[in-house]
Order: C-alpha cells, then sequence, then structure tokens
C-alpha cells in the first residue's frame, strides 16, 4: 500500500514520507541547534517529540538524543535503532495515525515551514576522508595531466584510490566561498607566483556520514560495512586547479582542496535509498577477497548541477550525471579504508570524489566539462566559462525517481565570493 | 635568578620547573581525566588546584576548565592566558611562596608520583596535519623512489609540502601498534597481493598542538602564528612501506599511515622552549613574502630514537637527530596552512614530517636508515633490521639542553604486536 502523510507533499517534493531525512534546525522561538526530519514543504521537530514521549519505546535508553546540536549521538545508535525511529516518524506522520494528525496544537508546536527556519550544520565530523571512485573522471583527469597512455595509475582498478581531506572546514550549504589565494606556478615561468586562484572549480560529489564506528585495528568488513552507514549527502568540493596542480607531487591535494567543501543539509538513510539500489559495473579484474561485495551498493540518484552568475537571474544546467557511475560501491569504499584497521568513528564523512559519467554533459567538473579550460561552457545567457568567475553561485541537486514520489536530497549551494 | 622547585627534581629529569608542561591524567583516586603538569618525577593535578582557587585571578572567566577531560579549552584560551597560568604555577612550586610548599595535606592531595598515576591522551584533535619539512627526508626519499637527478620536486623550495593525515587513529605513547595488513604489490609481479605489511617504519616528528583558533577565510600571516600555537609533542607517524608505495599515486598517503600515529603524553609550551630558539638554515631560493618570518622558530631539540626486540631487555639507539633540522619553521607552517582562508582550530595537530638530518646516524626512519632495506641495522646484540618486527618496541625521546637543567618532552613509544 502506498504511504501517504496528512501533510499534503507535492509529488516533486524532495521530501515525501518515503523520504523522512535527518537534519538539525533552529527557528526563532527556540534558536538551540536541535534534530528534524522534512515532510514535503515543513520541517518537524523531533526534539520536541522526544520530549513528548514519542520515541520513547525506541530509545529506551536515550534521553533528548534529539536535542543535541548534532545528531552524532543519534547516529551512532547504529542501522536498526535509527531504522526503527525512522519507521516510527513514518508511522505517526501517515494517515492512519491520529495522534499528530488530531493534535492542531501539536501541530502548531512541532511543524514549521521550511522559510520560517534555519537549517544547521547536521554532524560534527571527526575525520573527511575522499574518494576517488568514478572511473570516467580519474580517466579524464588522468588524460590531462598524464595523456591517453597512462591516464589511469596501475592500482586504480585494485582499489578504491582516497585520501585524507580537511573536516573543519566542511560548510553546510549556502555559506559563501570566498576565493581562496596561495602559489601557482605557470609552465612558462620559472617561479610561482602567490594571488587569487584563477581555476577555481567545483566538484559534483556524494558523501556518506559513518553511523556506528569500528575500534582501531577492527577492520570492517564489506558484508559489515552498511551496518556503519547512516546517509548520504551532496558535496560539492571546491578544489582550485592551479594551487592543487602546484603543490600536489608527490603527497596528494592540500591547500588546493581544503579552502571549503560543502554538504546539503539533509541526510539520507541507507533505508530510503534501498528501493534505488542499481547493479554495479562489472569490475574486471576482479578485485581482492576482501573488496568483493555481496549485492549491489549503488543507488540510481540522478545528480544536477547548475550555475547562476552574477549577470543572470535564471540558473543554467551545466551537468546531469548519476551516483551510479561510479565503479567502487560504499561498501567496497569502507572496507578498503579499514582494513588496515583504521577506525571509522561516528559522525565521519567518506565523499566519492567527483562522479562523472561517459557523456561529456555528465563530467562533474569544470576541469572536466571545458577540457581543462579550452573548451569553454557557453550559457544560455551568452556569457562563457572555461572556471568560476566572482558572484557565480553553484547548485547541485540530487533525487531518485519512485512510483509517483521522488526521495531526494534537496540541495547543495554556494557562492563565490572575491578574494579577501 | 635560577627557578627552583621545593619538590626536588633530578638534573636529569625533562621536567625541572622551567618546563611544566600540561596533560591529562587519572588516578585510582579519580578515575575522571583532568589536567595536570609534571615537576620531576611527580604529576600534579591542575584541576584539584584551580577548584581551590589558586587560579582564579587568571581564570577569571572560566570555571573548572583544568576538570574537562582534555585541555583543548584551555588551550583555547591562547598564549597569554596559558602563559600566566604556567607562570603562576613555576611561582607556586618555586621555593619562595609557601601555599603548596608549607601545605602537606594540600601536597598529598594535588602531588602524585607518575607511577601512580595514568596519564590520557592530552587534546581531543580536530584536524591532523602532517608536512614534510626536512630537506634531507625529502631528498633521501626522492633519491630512492625517482633518482638523484629528481630527488626533490620542484615545489618543495617553494613551499611546506603537506597532506592531512588522520586524526581518529592518533594514539598516545604505550599504545600497541596492530601490524596492518593492505595491498601490496612486488616489481616482478603483475597484480597486486593481500596480507601483513612487509616494511613496517617508523617516522621521527615532532608535532604543534593549536592553541587559539582561526575563522575560515582568514589566514594567519607568519607574524601572528605564534600566538596560534599551544605547544608541542614528540610524534611517531608509523609507516607501512609497502602499502604506501602502491597506493600513493596520485592523491598521496592514505592506508600506509592512518593506522597509527603515537603522541606523547606531554605538551611543552613555546614558551618554555624560547630559551632553545635556534637560526634556521639560509633558504635559497628566498621564499614568498607570505613565508618571511620574522625571527627564528626553530628549537634545538636533541631527538633519539631506541628500539627494544623481543629478544632483547636491552634498548639500542638507531638514530639521534634534532629538531632544527628541518627548513621550514612552525610559523612557515602555519601561515602557509592558512593563506588559502583554511581553517585550524583548537587541537589540531601540525606534525613536521620525519627529521633527518645530515649524517646517516641523525635519519628518522627505517627507510632511510637502512637505505630501503639494502644496508640492514646491525644491533649490538646480534639482531638484524630492515624493517620493525612483531614484538619490536619504539622509543623515542627528545630535550633540550639548558644551564643545569633539560626541558624534555619525555618520550613515545609503542609496540608492534602481530596482525589480528
Amino acid at each position: 500500500m502506498k504511504l501517504n502523510s496528512f501533510i499534503k507533499v507535492d509529488k516533486e517534493s524532495h521530501f515525501p514520507i518515503q523520504n523522512i531525512p535527518f537534519g538539525i534546525f533552529r527557528n526563532k522561538f527556540n534558536p538551540l541547534p536541535r534534530a528534524c526530519t522534512a515532510i514535503g514543504e515543513f520541517v518537524v521537530d523531533l526534539a520536541l517529540l522526544e520530549r513528548k514521549g514519542f520515541f520513547k519505546r525506541i530509545l529506551l535508553k536515550e534521553k533528548d538524543i534529539f536535542s543535541e546540536p548534532s545528531l552524532n549521538k543519534f547516529m551512532s545508535l547504529g542501522r536498526k535503532a535509527c531504522g526503527d525511529v525512522r519507521n516510527e516518524i513514518q508511522s505517526l506522520f501517515g494517515t492512519e495515525r491520529s495522534e499528530i494528525r488530531d493534535n492542531l496544537v501539536l501541530q502548531s508546536e512541532c511543524i514549521f515551514h521550511k522559510n520560517e527556519i534555519e537549517m544547521c550544520m547536521p554532524v560534527t565530523i571527526g575525520d573527511y576522508t575522499d574518494f576517488y571512485s568514478s572511473k570516467q573522471h580519474a580517466t579524464n583527469v588522468g588524460i590531462m595531466f598524464r595523456g591517453k597512455e597512462n591516464a589511469l595509475m596501475p592500482n586504480w582498478v585494485h582499489l578504491p584510490v582516497a585520501y585524507h581531506g580537511r573536516s573543519s572546514s566542511v560548510v553546510l550549504s549556502g555559506t559563501n566561498i570566498i576565493r581562496p589565494k596561495g602559489q601557482t606556478k605557470s609552465d612558462d615561468k620559472e617561479n610561482p607566483e602567490f594571488g587569487p586562484s584563477k581555476l577555481l572549480d567545483i566538484e559534483l560529489e556524494m558523501g556518506m556520514f559513518v553511523g556506528k564506528g569500528n575500534e582501531l585495528g577492527h577492520p570492517v568488513s564489506v558484508d559489515e560495512a552498511p551496518e556503519h552507514v547512516f546517509g548520504m549527502v551532496l558535496v560539492n568540493d571546491w578544489s582550485a586547479r592551479d594551487i592543487q596542480k602546484w603543490e600536489y607531487v608527490p603527497l596528494g591535494p592540500f591547500l588546493g582542496k581544503n579552502f571549503a567543501t560543502s554538504i546539503s543539509p539533509w541526510i539520507v538513510t541507507l533505508d530510503a535509498l534501498e528501493p534505488f539500489k542499481t547493479s554495479r559495473v562489472k569490475q574486471v579484474p576482479e578485485p581482492l577477497e576482501y573488496l568483493k561485495s555481496n549485492g549491489d551498493w549503488l543507488y540510481d540518484i540522478d545528480l544536477e548541477v547548475k550555475i547562476r552568475t552574477a549577470q543572470s537571474e535564471d540558473s543554467f544546467i551545466i551537468a546531469k550525471s548519476n551516483f551510479k557511475n561510479l565503479y567502487w560501491d560504499i561498501c567496497q569504499q569502507i572496507a578498503h579504508h579499514t582494513v588496515n584497521g583504521c577506525n571509522l568513528r561516528t559522525g565521519d564523512l567518506l565523499a566519492s570524489g567527483t562522479i562523472s559519467g561517459d557523456e561529456k554533459e555528465s563530467f562533474g567538473s569544470l576541469l572536466e566539462l571545458t577540457w581543462r579550460g579550452t573548451e569553454p561552457l557557453k550559457l544560455p545567457n551568452g556569457e562563457v566559462r572555461k572556471f568560476l568567475q566572482d558572484g557565480d553561485e553553484i547548485t547541485i541537486t540530487g533525487w531518485c525517481d519512485g512510483d509517483g514520489y521522488k526521495v531526494g536530497f534537496g540541495e547543495v549551494k554556494g557562492k563565490i565570493l572575491p578574494p579577501l
């Protein structure tokens, strides 16, 4: 039977009752950040519902877990408990149950229109890891930097390559991005120069948040991996290509990346994504035993990147991709990350790397879309872009198409401000 | 006049009253982790002294800051306030003041022998950054991996190269290190294999902890940098060379490093290190303007690495180096790290990278000491080492030589356990 809520939800909404994402919000009535979910255009105060006793059978041992300023404590309970809470929310806001449906006073206390609240960082992030799991992206970048013959490094098809990013500069959607300054070196100059990045770029990614962690020295197997994932968000991993190019040998990206990484405010659970699982591409060569995952742990999530320039009121789509374009799935990523005993902690963010597909329109960065600036994008209003200019606003959105409904992620957006 | 404490301190001790490092401890009388300092063989409970009102003039706005389970809140107060507290401790435990000297009951409550307490992680670490600031180390590694002609990458002399490490696996001295498993590939085989690392190594490093942080988008200049450093510790950045070699192209080290990084428990403040400042090597080419530091921000800290094998009761010194062997100083590291707007937060750990000197005996890793295993170390008991074997215990120690006293860091140690 199709799930329905007593809250009216447009069929284009990212947040029908089938979704029930988690976030942190505050509002003018209560400035303290606390947990919420979204249904259609409305945000539901879970802290209030918990205090009123709605989750007491599930959250027996917990007290005011939704009144915390981050979701970490809730996420640490593990997938079963979080799933039970999500089921209870779906039931409470369905058409059958009356406790909230028929209580207008309670509704006025716990349901707010999205325009009347402010979303906050949902998670206190410990470590942020960035994978490099789209074969097309790794190939594109490889061709540009090393030529077609050596495009993919030999290790790439054997393991999900990754590096550690910076967690301090992970920011919430809507945060302006100040154009970074740094050292760059032109090929035709002998010495490096200092100044604002001229090759500021986006990276279309998705990220998963770790729910239950693992102890140092105790790897998580591919089969156990889903138990450690709380849910997913959209990620824009802003990149300064000129800074990156000069600094990254031999230890990898640093200042070219760590000035900002934006995430969307709503975490969509793996349970909500379950109906949208899709098969992974056949991996040749076959991965080593510890990377052989049972089942397919990728999802059919449509992704779209839009730009709005300072001169334009309209946004223009510049890329359309899909999460299923990844070669390495989320279970393989977790199994690899922990196989040496590395510990993941509740709240750690593991991003996918840029998600590019086969077609040029599906490339997830301006570096690829404009082929290093050699094929500038022509926007419908006549403007041209190689890389980002000050005033450009980038919005990434993503959703799964269900039968008459969507399960979506909302959006992650950020606008480029001139350097200080 | 020479500072002295009413607590008797051996002249070889790392912790005379001139030092006053900060740490976190607990004991059988009170299992809650709380702040302490060290004087000679004794540990002083700062939480108790604070509750008794000893720091109330300095820590006016704070309450029970030393009863926190980490030093973060204290460190966030900035160098002036932390320095004032340190001065007050020196004064309280000097020979002139009577409040503690003449109060045996209070002494029994707040002073414990080091054998009767347990040290804990001193800091909640946000991000962990690892620099690569020893020219000799970078050159050695470069020669081994790329040949003499291309040993140093062109960027190395222009900027302090660094990458992000993993903060979740930073562990306290004394924590056993489980030999990591992972993918490695022999040059003579077509495909990678999975198994325990065969080339497990140490890295002799030091790390600084950030005190006051900076806001995202607001760089810290070289001149402001010292205000953001709380103090320093010894670091052993364990490395699995075979895992690292196969995985690190093109995004840098990941699983080869993130299984464990050990730190010493005592944080020695920059104020305590001030008398041991030493001049930096002349930097040619001259660095860009934002990296020109006023004064010399390196310290004359003797460093020593010892090994004790499963077969031996004795430890053997395998390397002697010095912190002053670094090319890039701590202010240049911070200025570079933040020049793109990257924010440092209180408790972030910035490590130096392996500290190697010019002579072979001063190389800070087995990779260099045994020249990739081609020149095995002969230990005095007849054993031979290329890389670490199960049961090997590594101890790093470091100290500054003052006039009749030392300012030291204690030690960071760890023993290799077989893979699980």
